[in-house]
C-alpha cells in the first residue's frame, strides 16, 4: 500500500496491498499545484468594523431586522510536495480567515456566496484573459457549520443545549479549484497556502475553526497531479486492480473530477 | 429562526426566519432518544494485546505480511434533551474507545466492519426478541480517516509529508442507528451515551480522535424525534415553507430517513 501509483514507482520492494478500503467515500477530489494558480492584487478592502464589540452590535441589528445571519466561508485546497494546502487571507500580519463573508438578507446562499467570493478574490478590469479567469466558482460539500449562540465571540460546531434561536451560523464549504485560476488579492490581505500538517492541533496559532480543518478533510481520498497533468501521488486504499496511473487529458478529467459537485 | 418545529413552538414572538441555508448537505438525519434502545451484556472480551509494545509488534507482523492495516469504527448516534450523544465503550473504567475493530486480512471492508461490529455489540442467544435484534447494521459515510505513518502509537487525521507507505488506515463511519435497537456490551466493558458538548475542545479526556468527532459531525443536519416518533427539534436553516413537523408515521419514516446509506 503506496501513495505512489504504480506507473510511477521506482521501488524495487513493491509494497503488499490489502484488499480496498475506500468504501462509503466521496469522489476523489484532484488536488493542482500551487504553481498552477496566478495570483495579482486589488484595492484594499478594510474591515467593516473598528472593533469586535461593533461588530457584534451590528449582529444584533441585523438579528433584530432580518433574523438568524448567515455567513458562508470557502476551503480552497492545492497542493505543493503532495500535501493538502488550504489557501487563506491573513489580514494586518495578524489574523487568518478564509474567503467568503456573510450573506446578505435577500441573497440566496450559493449565488450569495459565490459574489462574495468574487468581491474578495476575483480578478478586476482586464489584466488578465484566458482560461480560469471568469470561471465559476464550483462550491462542493458543506464541511462544517459553527453556530453562534448569543452575541457574543464564541462559536460552536454544534447548537449548545438550551440554545433554541442562534444568532448565526457559518457554514463552510469545500471549494473545487480548476487546473488553473486568477485569483486578485485586497492590498491589505495576504493570500497564503497554509499546509495541512500546520493547522493540525494548532488551535493556538489559528483558532478553533481553522485548526480543525484538517478533521473535515480527512474523509476525501486525494489525487495529486503535477504541472503537466500527470498524477503523482494518491490517497492509499483504493481498489489495486485499478490503480493505474490516470492518463493526462487535463481539461476532461478536470470536468470529471470537480464537476460534481451538487447536492450530496 | 428555531430549533423547535413550528408546531411546537409555545413563543408569542415568533423568530424571523431567514432564506434558507441548507445547500450542499447531507440528507437530514433522525436522532431517536436514547430511551429507545436496549441495553443487555455479555461475556467479557479481554483486550488481545498485554501492553502497547506488544500491540505494535502485532501490528508490524500485520504488516509484513499483508501490508497497511485497515480498522474501522462506527459513530452511533442518539438524543437526549435533543442534544446529539455518541456511544461509546469504556474499559476498565478507564479508556473510551467507540465500536470497532481492525478488519481481517480477507475481509471485504464494510462486511468485514458488520461482522466486528456484531461481535462487540450484538445479543447473544435468544434472550431478546422483536424489532431491532436482528437488523443489519447500517454503514453510512465515512466520517475521517486516521494514518498511523509508523509503527508508533501518533496516528494523523492526514498522511504527513514523505510517507508513502502509511502502516494503518483507520476510517470512522457514520451509523444510522434504526428507531429501536437491542445491544448487549460485554462484561469488561461500559456502553455510555456521551453528549457532543462534553467531547468538543477535550482533547485532554477523550484523545485527538474522539474530541474532534463534534468537528466531523457538524455537517449533518438533524432532527430530533420523541419515543412517540413527533420531531421536537431540528437543526434551524432549512426552508420555512416547508417546517411543518413531520407526521409521526414512524416506521415509513426511519425507512426514508436511514435507507440511504450508501456510496454518498
Amino acid at each position: 500500500m503506496s501513495t505512489i501509483p504504480q506507473g510511477s514507482t521506482q521501488s524495487s520492494y513493491p509494497p503488499i496491498i490489502p484488499k480496498p478500503f475506500d468504501a462509503n467515500q466521496p469522489k476523489t477530489i484532484r488536488l493542482y499545484p500551487l504553481s498552477n494558480y496566478t495570483f495579482g492584487t486589488k484595492d484594499a478592502q478594510p474591515e467593516e468594523d473598528p472593533s469586535v464589540s461593533s461588530r457584534l452590535e451590528r449582529l444584533e441589528k441585523h438579528y433584530k431586522e432580518h433574523g438568524m445571519r448567515r455567513t458562508c466561508e470557502g476551503i480552497l485546497l492545492c497542493h505543493e510536495h503532495k500535501t493538502p494546502h488550504i489557501l487563506m487571507l491573513q489580514i494586518a500580519n495578524a489574523f487568518f480567515k478564509l474567503p467568503g463573508d456573510y450573506l446578505l438578507p435577500e441573497d440566496d446562499e450559493i449565488e450569495g456566496f459565490k459574489a462574495r467570493l468574487n468581491e474578495r478574490l476575483a480578478p478586476v478590469g482586464t489584466q488578465f484573459s484566458g482560461e480560469g479567469v471568469n470561471d465559476e466558482w464550483q462550491i462542493g460539500d458543506t464541511l462544517a457549520q459553527w453556530w453562534r449562540p448569543n452575541f457574543e465571540t464564541f462559536m460552536y460546531p454544534y447548537i449548545p443545549p438550551h440554545i433554541t434561536r442562534p444568532k448565526e451560523c457559518k457554514k463552510l464549504y469545500l471549494i473545487h479549484l480548476p487546473r488553473s485560476k486568477v485569483l486578485s488579492v485586497p492590498k491589505n490581505m495576504k493570500l497564503l497556502a497554509v499546509p495541512i500538517f500546520e493547522l493540525f492541533d494548532n488551535t493556538a496559532r489559528y483558532g478553533p475553526q481553522l485548526s480543525s480543518i484538517p478533521h473535515l478533510l480527512s474523509k476525501y481520498r486525494f489525487e495529486y497531479v503535477d504541472e503537466n497533468g500527470k498524477v503523482i501521488a494518491a490517497t492509499p486504499g483504493g481498489d489495486a486492480t485499478n490503480s493505474e496511473p490516470h492518463s493526462s487529458e487535463g481539461d476532461n478529467m478536470q470536468v470529471e473530477m470537480n464537476g460534481n459537485v451538487s447536492g450530496e
